[in-house]
């Protein structure tokens, strides 16, 4: 992926603290759309999943579609003729912002020198962005997934910074089995021996295990339902000397080929590994003891919690808990239940469902 | 894993035909408790999942536990001072039974020469066993994940051969998701160098292609609402610094770790990538154009179907689906949707859910 042309900069001066060790002068890449009004009272901040950039949707300087294009613009449901809409790129990924395959001032890039990376860092990145721009206070800090978790890092963070908190397919804390999955994910790319400890060169990366991370990635964002529907038992090929290697019988195995290989190349196999590990680590009741004494320093006056049934990596009892947890403090707590079929990764497909919601919730 | 003094073997004079070529006078290994009757109308046939033996229970030849020790014996659920239990080893699997690891007439072993295998194959090898003991009816036919998918296709091609049907955890066809995660597992393992295209030295198999293979396994057969309350959050180890390597830091990882590097030796690689790629071939519909018509072939008298609702690897509705379809035909189908937590594997640790079930089609 190219440097978007919309794509802006801010250079956090000296020591940056991070919760596991600390950087020099790190860089967090944003994009923005809209404009902020004079009273700065219309500010929205989006943080994103694990492996997008800043560039959500698309605008002047760069007219290419964006992550969450169908949420983000002009009348959309984040309608950015009233709103104006920072995102930011992670601390620890490799669109724009410091992370472990940026260059470092003593030479070289960090790799596996990068601190232990915490979602509390990227939040504290974000706020930035969030000073640079000179806003004093946000209309809403809202992520999906990783970026839903790190929404409420920020709001904890930063209590009474944003006035609303949207927080879709995410959770307080990650559990066993999602941590199981990312684990065995970054096995699998931590055993290609092309990863070589971190050191790989930049031009020969661990393919392999960032494709076979990837596949597994893809099952886990889906779910059963969908693809029974989308796939059935339909056969790549008839002929099954074909699959003598064992690779392609049927049209799913195609899917996950094509896709998987898509992703390799544009991202960097140290950088996942790192955000794969933040997502591990986050745990709300790092802030208190409790998720319960964790969600009450968050002093929000509205939040959307949106989640969804079929997604067995963020469960939507997780969401439930959230929206439980955040009641006798935010008060205004809107919970939205939906019954998409795209698992975890409904919020960027099953727009018919996901769009009126968020709409509502910036009309207000 | 050494074999078993209870095991016998048979050994299938002349041609082997199988639905995707022949092999010369395969052996099947077994393991029988209880006694036949003198009419020959007390036995059980018992095909397994993908990993087990025919060591499904303990006996005076051989004490040592079974994989389902709980479920076979004396006054347990399949009763064996009444029953004659006979569990086979499947055709293409390691304990045994001729399979890709088996050595060849010709000299070598199998290694990718064997036929692709399938689900209908392996029933025909248990039948080999059926009719060498002499057995012109089984009072069932029983099978648990894989097994009882084997049993299904036994059942379809010995119509009437079986009183009874047996199907747990199982389904009448793979479908996209369960597909995808084999297909997966089976990549991890040719990823592994040392595969060597299936011509590794047996003394150096492709243990970490198998290791991770089994970690995915492991997540899928359990469920998160288990592991939540077994593992919670719970750290192996508090110092970060430990997982600089990104390799353990909760001990939901430790757990797959220690339990993945027990599996591996003990299982054939080559094996591994045809059992699974028989269950992601097996369908039903094969069978008569239809799942329906394929069910319809089946001509017992009494069926049990049971699934669990944490089963996301053979998801509930694929056992209803399966209930409904014997229904026109069976008649006494009797449906059982057990709560069980433990995901896929419930049938190995759930026993006071499942022993009551089992033990109540046995006593009718």
């Amino acid at each position: 992926m190219s440097a978007s042309d919309a794509r802006r900069y801010v250079t956090v001066g000296g020591r940056f603290e991070m919760l596991h060790g600390a950087i020099e002068s790190p860089t967090v890449a944003y994009e923005t759309w809209g404009q902020p009004t004079p009273a700065g009272d219309n500010a929205v901040l989006l943080f994103t999943g694990l492996s997008p950039s800043a560039h959500a949707a698309s605008s002047p300087d760069d007219p290419t579609s964006g992550w969450w294009e169908d949420m983000i613009g002009p009348d959309k449901p984040i309608d950015t003729s009233r709103l104006f809409v920072v995102c930011v790129n992670s601390l620890g990924s490799c669109f724009g912002s410091t992370g472990p395959a940026s260059e470092r001032q003593e030479g070289g890039t960090y790799r596996l020198d990068f601190p232990v990376l915490t979602l509390e860092d990227i939040a504290r990145a974000g706020h930035a962005v969030v000073e640079h721009l000179g806003l004093t206070r946000l209309k809403a800090v809202v992520g999906p997934s990783m970026g839903g978790m790190t929404a409420l890092a920020y709001a904890i963070l930063h209590p009474g910074h944003a006035e609303g908190l949207v927080s879709i397919s995410a959770a307080a804390r990650s559990l066993p089995f999602s941590i199981a999955l990312r684990s065995l994910q970054r096995e699998l790319i931590r055993s290609d021996p092309a990863w070589a400890n971190g050191k790989y060169a930049y031009d020969s990366p661990p393919v392999l295990g960032m494709r076979l991370a990837r596949k597994l990635g893809m099952i886990t964002y889906r779910s059963a339902k969908e693809w029974s529907g989308r796939f059935g038992r339909e056969r790549a090929t008839d002929d099954l000397a074909v699959g003598a290697r064992f690779d392609i019988d049927f049209e799913i195995e195609s899917y996950l080929e094509a896709h998987a290989n898509k992703f390799i190349g544009t991202f960097d196999a140290n950088c996942y590994l790192y955000l794969s590990r933040a997502m591990d680590l986050f745990d709300v009741a790092d802030h208190g003891g409790s998720v319960e004494a964790g969600l009450a320093r968050i002093k929000a006056e509205r939040a959307l919690i949106v989640g969804v049934e079929t997604d067995f990596l963020f469960p939507l009892q997780q969401q439930r808990e959230l929206a439980e947890g955040l009641g006798p403090t935010v008060g205004d707590v809107d919970f939205h239940p939906l019954p998409s079929i795209q698992g975890h990764d409904s919020f960027l497909v099953d727009m018919d469902r996901f769009r009126p919601v968020v709409a509502r919730f910036f009309e207000g």
